[in-house]
C-alpha cells in the first residue's frame, strides 16, 4: 500500500491500507475499527474481555510512510518488497510497517494460543506519523475514555546496535517554524540601492546569530526556564551511547557544538536544541547576479525536552527575532508543528518487562536510552491514556528509513516477533 | 544579434555581431578591426589621421547583452526590435546597443561632413561587459600603446530623469565572491544529531552577522583603510540626487541602512558596501524537513570606491570570515570578479565639453553625478590609455535594462545623436 499520507495523491492508497488493517485485525480475533478524522483515519482494535480488574496494555504504531523520492536511487520498486541478502527492501520495511508486522504477528500467535487473555489489549495505529498527526490529535482528545490504559508500548524505535538491546525511555518533542523577513516590495540592483536598502539576508543572519550567546547557549530569553536537569542518579539510569570518534567518522563531521557542560550523548537527548533547517534568499544559481533581494526565508526547528511547551517556545522565539530585526523589516512567522517530549517512569512495570523481554531474546543485559528524535503524539497519547510509556523496536541507524533503499533484516523480524511475544506473555501470565 | 556573451550557446551570434560591427565601421570610414581574446573579441576602430599633435578621444561601449529570461514576460520577441508608443522594445535597446547605435550614427555624420578630422578618434567596443570582461582585460594589457589617448568617453550611462542632463564623473568598483561553509560530509537528521553537529547555516549566519558592527559600519578589519572622504568642496561639485520618500515608494522599501554619517545619495555612490546577494542551505521547499545540513552557501559582493583594491578587500574579507567560523568548519571562497572604481577629473576638458553638449541639446544646466553601479573595466581602461574619463548616456532607471521589456525612447535616440554629435564637433573645432 502506497500509504504516503503527506501527499494527497496517495489518499486512496492510504485509505485502502487502513481498511486492510481493520479487516486483518478482526480476522485474528480483535475488535477492530477505523476512527475517521479530518485527515487520515486511526485504526483502533481491542480485546478487553479480561475485564476492569486486569491491567490494560495499549500499543502504538503507525501505518503511513515517508515519500519515496528520489526514485532513481532505489534498487528495487519501493512498493514491491524485495529480499536481498536476508533483508527486505521497501518503503516502510522498517518504519513502521515492518515493525507493525511482527507486532501483529506476535499478537496473532498469542490469541491463537490463549483463547482468553489475562489482560486487556488495545491497539492504536495512526496514519499520520510522518505528516503532523493533526487528525490523530483530534481523535485522541475525543476518545480519552476508549484509550484509558495502564501501560503504553510504542513499537516505533530501535536499538543502538545489532547486539545491544535497549528500551527507549523518552524522546524529545519538536517545534517547527517557517519564517520570512521582508524589507521591500521588490528586488533591487545592488549598484543603485546597495548602501541604502537594508538587505533582508543581512537582517535575518543577524537575528539568527543573536539566538546563541558567546558560549554556544541558546540566547532566546526564557528558553531554558522549564528545562529540568537530570539528577546524577537519574543520569545513571541511562546509557548516553555516542562517542565523538564514531560521530565524526559516520558523517564526516568536522565541527561539533555539544551543549556546554554536557556530554555529546546528553546533548542529543536531554538538552533542547535550535536548528536552522533551511535558509534561502536572493540569487543562488550558477554565476553571479548583483541582486539586492526583498525577502529572505528560513525554516527553523527546536527539539524540546520535558516540560518545555511548544507554544511558549514559539512565542519567545518570535519575540526574540522581532527584537533583533531592523526597524521596518517585516517578520512573518508560522508555527508548523509542535509536540511535547515524553519521558518514561524508569521504575514502571512495563519498562521492567520490556527490558526482560529483550534480555531473554537477545541474551544480553538491556540498556535504557533516551531518543533524540520525536514521535509527534506520544506525549499526548500517554497523557490521554494515563499510561506509563515505554518505547522499543528493532530499528537500526543503518536501515535507511525515510531514505531510498529502506530495509529491515529478516533476523530482526524474528527477534521482534519473539520480543513482543515475550512481553505479551508476561502480561498474560501477570 | 543574440549577443548574450555570458551563455556559450550564443557564441556564434556574438561573433556575428562583432563581424558586423567591424564591417560597418569600415564602411563609414574608420579603420576597424577585431581583437581576438580568449573570450569575446573586442572591436577596435580608429581614425588617427589628425596626427600626434592633435588630441585623441577614445570612446568606450559594449556590444554584448544580458540574457533574456524569463521570456514569457516579454511582450514582443526580445531580438525583434518593436516600436510601441515611441519606444523601441528589444534586449539591448538601451544597454548598450541603442546607445552604441546613436554614437556610431553621430560618428558617421561627422565623418560624412568633414573628410579630415582635427582630432584622433578611437573606438573600443567590448563584448563582455555583462560577463566579467576577462578577455577584454587581457587585451587592454596587451594593447596599451594602441589605446593611448587624452580623453575617454564612456557612453554606457544615463541621466537622473528625462529632463535632467548629467555627466557621470565616477562609478563604484565591484568585488563578487562565492562561498561555501561545510561542517560535515553528509546531511544529518536533526533528531539524532541536533545538539552535537554544528549547523553550517548557523556558522555562516554568525560569520556574516560579524561583518557589521553595532553602528551599521562594516566591521571587516582594514575595510575602510583606503577609503578617502570627499572634501566639502568636492562634495559640492556633485549632485547626490536621491530622496528617501522616492526610494521608499519606488521599491516599497521599508528598512533603510545608509552609511552612518552620510546622506542616502552619498551612501550609494561615494561609500563602499557589503551585500549578501544570495544565501542557501538545507531544505527550502514546501513543508518541512528536519534536516541538519552539511553545507551552506552564499554569494557576496562589495561595491568599492576609489583606492580600494579588490584583491585586498577579498583577502581581508576571507580572513574575517575564517576568524568567525567555528573550529572545524571548512570555508571555500572564490573570487568571481573584481574591478576598481573610477573617478573623473572634475575640471578636465572632456568633462566640460560633455556638460556643454548636454546643455546645448537639452537647454538646461548639466549636473555632475556619481554612479553607484559598476562598469567592470573602465578603471583599467582609463589607466592603460592615460586618459581623463567622463561617462554619459541617455539611460533612465525606467528602461528595464537587464529585465524583460527593455526599451529606449526614440526621443532619446535623437538627443543622444545630437549630444554626441555636439561633443565630437567641439573636439573637431578644437
Amino acid at each position: 500500500f502506497k500509504s504516503i499520507a503527506t501527499d494527497p495523491q496517495y489518499d486512496e492508497d492510504t485509505k485502502k491500507c487502513a481498511a486492510f488493517l481493520v479487516s486483518y485485525l478482526n480476522e485474528i480475533g480483535l475488535e477492530a475499527m477505523s476512527w475517521e478524522t479530518s485527515k487520515q483515519p486511526v485504526i483502533f482494535a481491542k480485546n478487553t474481555a479480561a475485564g476492569k480488574d486486569c491491567p490494560t496494555l495499549l500499543i502504538y504504531q503507525h501505518y503511513d510512510v515517508q515519500p519515496v523520492d528520489p526514485l532513481d536511487l532505489w534498487e528495487s520498486d519501493p512498493f514491491k518488497p524485495t529480499i536481498r541478502e536476508g533483508k527486505v527492501y521497501a518503503r516502510g520495511a522498517q518504519d513502521n510497517k515492518g515493525q507493525c508486522f511482527y507486532t501483529i504477528t506476535a499478537l496473532k500467535a498469542l490469541l491463537e494460543e490463549s483463547k482468553s487473555l489475562n489482560f486487556n489489549l488495545k491497539l492504536f495505529i495512526e496514519g499520520e506519523e510522518e505528516s503532523g498527526s493533526t487528525g490523530t490529535l483530534e481523535i485522541i482528545k475525543q476518545k480519552k475514555e476508549e484509550l484509558r490504559s495502564d501501560y503504553l508500548l510504542v513499537v516505533d524505535c530501535g536499538i543502538p546496535g545489532p547486539d545491544i538491546p535497549a528500551i527507549t525511555l523518552g524522546m524529545r518533542g519538536i517545534l517547527t517554524m517557517d519564517l520570512e523577513v521582508r524589507t521591500a516590495d521588490s528586488d533591487m540592483h545592488s549598484g543603485s540601492m546597495g548602501g541604502v536598502a537594508y538587505n533582508p539576508i543581512r537582517a535575518l543572519s543577524h537575528a539568527l546569530a543573536k539566538c546563541w550567546d558567546e558560549n554556544g547557549k541558546i540566547a532566546i530569553p526564557h528558553f531554558y526556564d522549564e528545562v529540568q536537569d537530570l539528577s546524577p542518579e537519574e543520569k545513571k539510569a541511562f546509557d548516553f551511547i555516542m562517542d565523538e570518534k564514531m560521530v565524526r567518522k559516520e558523517f564526516g563531521l568536522k565541527a561539533l557544538c555539544p551543549d556546554p557542560g554536557y556530554l555529546i550523548g546528553e546533548s542529543v537527548s536531554i538538552r533542547p536544541t535550535l536548528e536552522i533547517n533551511g535558509i534561502n534568499g536572493g540569487y543562488t544559481g550558477e554565476g553571479f547576479k548583483t541582486v539586492l533581494p526583498a525577502v529572505a526565508t528560513a525554516k527553523i526547528s527546536c527539539r524540546l525536552v520535558p516540560d518545555q511547551d511548544p507554544e511558549k517556545v514559539f512565542a519567545n522565539f518570535k519575540k526574540h527575532l522581532e527584537n533583533h530585526l531592523p526597524e521596518g523589516a517585516a517578520l512573518t512567522i508560522v508555527k508548523e508543528h509542535g509536540s511535547s517530549a515524553f519521558r518514561c517512569n524508569v521504575h514502571s512495570l512495563i519498562a521492567k518487562r520490556a527490558a526482560k523481554a529483550y534480555e531473554e531474546v537477545m541474551g544480553k543485559p538491556c540498556k535504557s536510552i533516551l531518543g533524540g528524535g520525536s514521535i509527534p503524539i506520544i506525549g499526548e497519547l500517554a497523557q490521554a491514556s494515563g499510561a506509563d510509556v515505554v518505547a522499543m523496536g528493532y530499528g537500526l541507524d543503518s536501515d535507511h528509513i525515510h531514505a531510498p533503499n529502506e530495509h529491515f533484516g529478516l533476523d530482526r523480524f524474528e527477534q521482534g516477533f519473539l520480543t513482543i511475544g515475550n512481553l505479551l506473555k508476561q502480561f498474560h501470565v501477570g
